[in-house]
């Protein structure tokens, strides 16, 4: 069987321009490979309508399927209906229904609708609306030539969500896939080449595709199944791959079950077990925290540039020299005054975290209170001040990520 | 005059399938802009050798300009060379000194020359070798058609040093360019279509494009001037455009300064003014401390889930019908134990934030104390909890700048 063919259709100047990298590209190729198109190709123009319409009639000629980003807001240089309906003499039909969600999304937010929104309610004759509760424009979906196309926002989180809401099924629905699977077993704490070689005396078969993807401070380790791959040999190949790295390991997508991230994986433990969480940190200032947005098991961080008035402030007795003795007295305090049952303390020894143009290297201590224990992670962070504020957090969540899974702690 | 026109071709199964986000071409298109092309299309296909030779038949009769990137490697799927010959009838040559230069690239690393490598000299006939020393693909350049092309590897380091060392000298040698200018209006707290509205009156000329970019609540409005507009006009244009928009303006780049973040203008204001600050979130949850990463004038910064528990532990009378009298006595509170001059506290009357589900909106109030006196910022914030999150940091952040600047507070 020969996969349906796949392009992405990116419109925007400030994609041709290079003032914005094109992720959506690339995203929805991800997805389509998935699903089990072949995708052939990318193509991006500005907002010129004479290019816009050459490439639609293009694509409509020789793909089977094609998403096109961009293009759909309310202003005049947003030409992408226009586009369609002169490249398929479609006329843009006044769309009531979508006027109204229009309408919606702007009274749900306590606004007034600007007279250019209407623009966003002229749809080309015949084509499906794929309505928006994310933004403004509504999408649409239309058959031409050999190609079906959907219209969907830039914005990216838009983008993914009509793509997750309406596209991903009419796609299943209208062809014959075979999806290859894609099992992903994600890591953190452990680099590409140790990981490498951690797994070097696996027998990958030739038909399984294996990849490695490294994305500031997690790793992922891809086997790519093709679809009529034997679920046993794949379970197997897949846990044998994971056993192999060990306790780096968070979490094994690819399994049915959503995909899940290191924050997530946190969240579904701390709130299963029905635990209550206080932090202080320290290089990672506040993104700890922030990363935690919608857990109400974290009642309270706090940053503090200086330890000691932390300390001070906490009636805790301050050790410069021993970060550790420091930490677990914080802890305490914490405890005591959060009521929290685990408390994580991020400390660094160095001041120079502060400076954004000092890259030199410093080392975070994170130490967590946990039933009346303290466990204790130390990690030196290179690069510049925003990788090190990313990797402080991670690796303090990575200490309670292995606490709450169990697994050693380094 | 017209500006040349220029587009990048880029090649490789990773771009297609979306396993590597294509950065070159951003970049590649940042570069000939600011030389002044105008960019027109950017184009990726996976390693088909009929889809490569299609496309650069049709780029060498559609553009002045293109530089390709990837498939220069030594491996069966690097097809680019290849691709070359069959469209331009160009048969491969082998090239003397490109093939001692990949000696030497594998001499100087104590490496043995694989066989395999002997295929990265073979160039098309008549093309320009551009020696790469960085790498073992030489890249090549030769006009087809209406088209100067250039053709580079796909690894981002070497494609930008054979562009520098090669490629931008052979563009500014052949071509008759005219540098365009880009001013960017930065703004905070108002929608793409309200912009519009605001600047409606004002006429802009036809050579100058006038384009809008939102993200994640900062909206960019971009006039682009081609390079021969004059100098006054173009400064009072943007100035009368930045002005009509008001003070919800933090930022104009293009004036030769740097480039500026909403983050960087508060930066630069603080640590001129020798301010220090203390911060006190709730729905930003950290992300307003993360944002100040390496700010040196940020002392402290709590959230806390409960304004309950955060009243009483500073003692301080909570007024859960009256968030701006609360407000007030928290931030003279924070004052007295931090020692900052300015404090910033951000309240929320609702406690469903924390919940990740509800996408209802809600209402954020920052308060400023300065100079002993209080100014408030109200927000409505609405979609996802990551959303209101960044939202939230912004909105209080803009209170900041505003007071800074000596902007109205909304």
């Amino acid at each position: 069987m020969r996969n349906p063919t796949f392009e992405v259709f990116s419109q925007g100047e400030e994609i041709v321009t290079g003032q914005v990298v094109d992720t959506n590209a690339a995203w929805l190729s991800q997805q389509a490979v998935a699903m089990g198109f072949t995708v052939t190709r990318h193509t991006a123009v500005g907002d010129k309508l004479e290019d816009l319409v050459q490439v639609l009639l293009d694509i409509s000629a020789r793909a089977d399927c094609c998403i096109c980003t961009g293009g759909l807001g309310p202003t005049s240089d947003d030409l992408t209906a226009e586009a369609v309906a002169k490249a398929f003499g479609l006329p843009l039909v006044f769309d009531e229904i979508a006027f109204r969600q229009i309408e919606q999304f702007f009274r749900n937010r306590n606004r007034q609708m600007p007279a250019c929104n209407r623009k966003q309610a002229m749809l080309p004759q015949g084509s499906i609306r794929l309505a928006n509760c994310k933004g403004t424009a509504p999408g649409f979906a239309l058959e031409q030539g050999r190609c079906w196309f959907a219209f969907v926002p830039g914005v990216p989180s838009e983008m993914r969500h009509l793509f997750h809401e309406h596209i991903q099924t009419m796609l299943a629905d209208r062809f014959v896939l075979q999806p290859s699977q894609l099992i992903t077993i994600k890591t953190i704490g452990i680099g590409e080449s140790d990981l490498q070689e951690r797994i070097s005396k696996i027998v990958i078969p030739p038909q399984v595709q294996l990849g490695f993807r490294a994305e500031l401070g997690e790793v992922q380790t891809k086997l790519l199944f093709p679809g009529d791959y034997p679920q046993l040999q794949l379970e197997n190949l897949a846990h044998q791959v994971a056993s192999a790295i060990g306790d780096a390991v968070f979490a094994i997508d690819g399994f049915g079950h959503q995909s899940s991230d290191l924050v997530s994986v946190v969240d579904h433990l701390m709130a299963e077990k029905g635990h209550a969480l206080a932090v202080v940190e320290t290089i990672s200032q506040g993104l700890l925290a922030a990363k935690m947005i919608g857990m109400p098991w974290l009642l309270s961080a706090v940053y503090e540039q200086s330890i000691a008035t932390l300390t001070q402030r906490l009636s805790v007795k301050n050790h410069p020299d021993d970060l550790i003795t420091t930490a677990k007295a914080l802890a305490g305090a914490v405890q005591k005054s959060t009521g929290a049952n685990m408390v994580l303390i991020q400390l660094t020894a160095s001041d120079y975290y502060i400076n954004p143009h000092d890259d030199k290297a410093v080392t975070v201590t994170s130490t967590l209170l946990a039933d009346g224990e303290y466990k204790h992670a130390v990690r030196s962070l290179a690069g510049d001040i925003k990788r090190k504020q990313h990797q402080a957090a991670l690796s303090s969540l990575d200490l309670l990520r292995r606490h709450l899974q169990g697994k050693e702690i380094v």
